[in-house]
């Protein structure tokens, strides 16, 4: 490519004036990037939520394009942000990368931010930043949003009763990276998409809060990990109906037999597969919430099973057993969900 | 010590329980740490803004404890939204650290930036963040404040006859890095401290917004390098008075007289040095502000110069010399303000 410098060949200015335009404008924003700090707009109170991405724990820059990578770090940012009820306005992006990046990835990193707060959150950008050289490819991002007053949906008012239900994608991402993993991405591709640009339904976390949802979290990290914290913030145990997730796994099944019959270890079945990938995996960031049982489900929400009383300590249960959770942590970047060796 | 388990040990809600109870609680918080995002009220409109700070690129573990670190975190994003004028009222941190990092040190650097925080701008606290394993210790703080709608001061506004003024330390952080590198610390440590623990004047920033500034930022690369970006923003040319400077470099004389008899070398000279450091020397995190010349200086600022017509293009004068603008560049990680080698 012509032209294609390097960031330190750039420098710090040069390389933020020629990434800022391709970053569009929100439509909050009073003071956009360019000064020591943003300035928003904000109507009622404001939600807000920091998260990282690093190379090869959170990405690899051979299974994702520059414009993946941006367009996912957008896309986990908004599912925070949604994951209170609120609506997504802002976000800021701290972005750490080796001297010899070439401009051309900056600038593609950019776009997939944009295209991230335009098909998911429009109206929202990227209002302020920081680069910065380093060893390792970071990524820190800041999601705002704003929420009327009093009206933010946390883990903690989950009540006995209460219906439990799923809106977004499950065990879509957990499918793509095993695909990825195994260099089986080409042959199913949607799937291996989905780890790369997850498609949180970010419009949903406001409607769940109209639907008067009693907690609300975003399935970062895995289905049972994260129902878990509902639990723990709630005081309640959770049950999830197996017979609910069904039409989850089934549409993981191709992808899921190909994989088994690939490996070909008698331990790991299609069915294995796609138990593993909804209840374990991680990175779909669908929004799981609780309902009351007399409320009507917001169009998108899905349920998957029900709030019970917690006897001794909140526990999961997946019909009738208790189910350990397991996912995603990030200090020990584990999270395996199918727990096979590859 | 005992107990003193690693982050890897500990994994990440484990580790991040034990911190969040030493980060204090900000006044403007309705959901703090623990859930998706926090949620903060905010009167009038938001400012906000990001940061992040590496290893060896921005610190050293040899020269700064976990609590200069948190410290230096909090005060160097407090200044930040401070320079729009606004009043700092969170902050949020996301950290990545080795996964072998004792918990002892993750406790330390909460409670530097809750220091920092309690010290530079009361009520202020950590409200948020996230932590991740990572080979590189890397902090990104994102900071928010609030100010009055259409009240924040830009980089922009700065108008010919304005005063140059300055609020905070100059050079102090320069010399104290010089000390630092040439293992001469222990003899003035109050100039290493200056390094460590950087004081921003956090609450002059309102202060200046309210005695009519007219442009202001943070003094973060270099009072050359960031007076030009006021020159820029705002189409005009700076003059720094170099006698306004000499009480600045009078408080620099005794390290610098050191440095020079260790260096032996005849060009650097306890004038040159604290000229340098002065001029090109970043990490005190002063405020910079232009002023109407009609308007009474806020307790707290020095003028140091004066704002003109801008001829062709906007220039920064030192006396009736040109002076270059030279700082830190967070992309090419240079910046050394004496140029000299060691």
């Amino acid at each position: 490519m012509l032209n294609d410098e390097t960031l330190a060949e750039l420098g710090e200015a040069e390389a933020i004036r020629r990434i800022v335009p391709l970053l569009g404008v929100a439509s909050s924003a009073v003071v956009g990037s360019g000064d020591d700090a943003a300035v928003l707009r904000v109507s009622g109170e404001l939600v807000v939520s920091t998260d990282t991405m690093r190379e090869s724990a959170d990405f690899r820059l051979d299974w994702s394009s520059a414009e993946d990578i941006g367009y996912k770090a957008a896309a986990s940012n908004l599912a925070d942000v949604a994951a209170m009820g609120a609506k997504p306005t802002a976000l800021l992006v701290a972005l750490i990368a080796p001297a010899e990046t070439r401009i051309s990835w900056l600038e593609g990193f950019a776009r997939g931010l944009a295209a991230g707060c335009e098909q998911l959150a429009p109206g929202t950008a990227v209002v302020g930043g920081d680069l910065a050289a380093g060893p390792t490819l970071t990524v820190a991002v800041t999601a705002l949003g704003e929420v009327a007053a009093g009206a933010a949906v946390t883990r903690a008012g989950a009540k006995p009763s209460d219906r439990l239900a799923l809106a977004g994608q499950l065990g879509r991402a957990a499918c793509g990276l095993e695909l990825l993993r195994l260099d089986m991405a080409r042959a199913f591709d949607e799937f291996a998409e989905a780890q790369r640009r997850p498609q949180p339904p970010v419009s949903l976390g406001l409607a769940a809060a109209l639907a008067g949802a009693t907690a609300m979290l975003d399935l970062s990290d895995s289905l049972s990990l994260d129902a878990l914290r509902i639990a723990e913030a709630s005081g309640v145990s959770l049950e999830i109906n197996p017979s609910y997730l069904l039409g989850y796994r089934a549409m993981l099944e191709q992808p899921a037999q190909a994989i088994a019959a690939r490996l070909g270890d008698p331990a790991v079945t299609t069915e294995s597969l796609t138990e593993a990938w909804v209840l374990h995996g991680g990175e779909d960031h669908g929004l799981l919430a609780s309902f009351p049982v007399s409320s009507q489900l917001p169009r998108g929400f899905k349920e998957i099973g029900t709030v019970l009383e917690a006897n001794e300590s909140p526990r999961l249960y997946y019909g009738n057993e208790e189910l350990s959770a397991r996912g995603w942590d990030s200090v020990r970047l584990t999270g395996d969900p199918t727990h096979h060796s590859l």
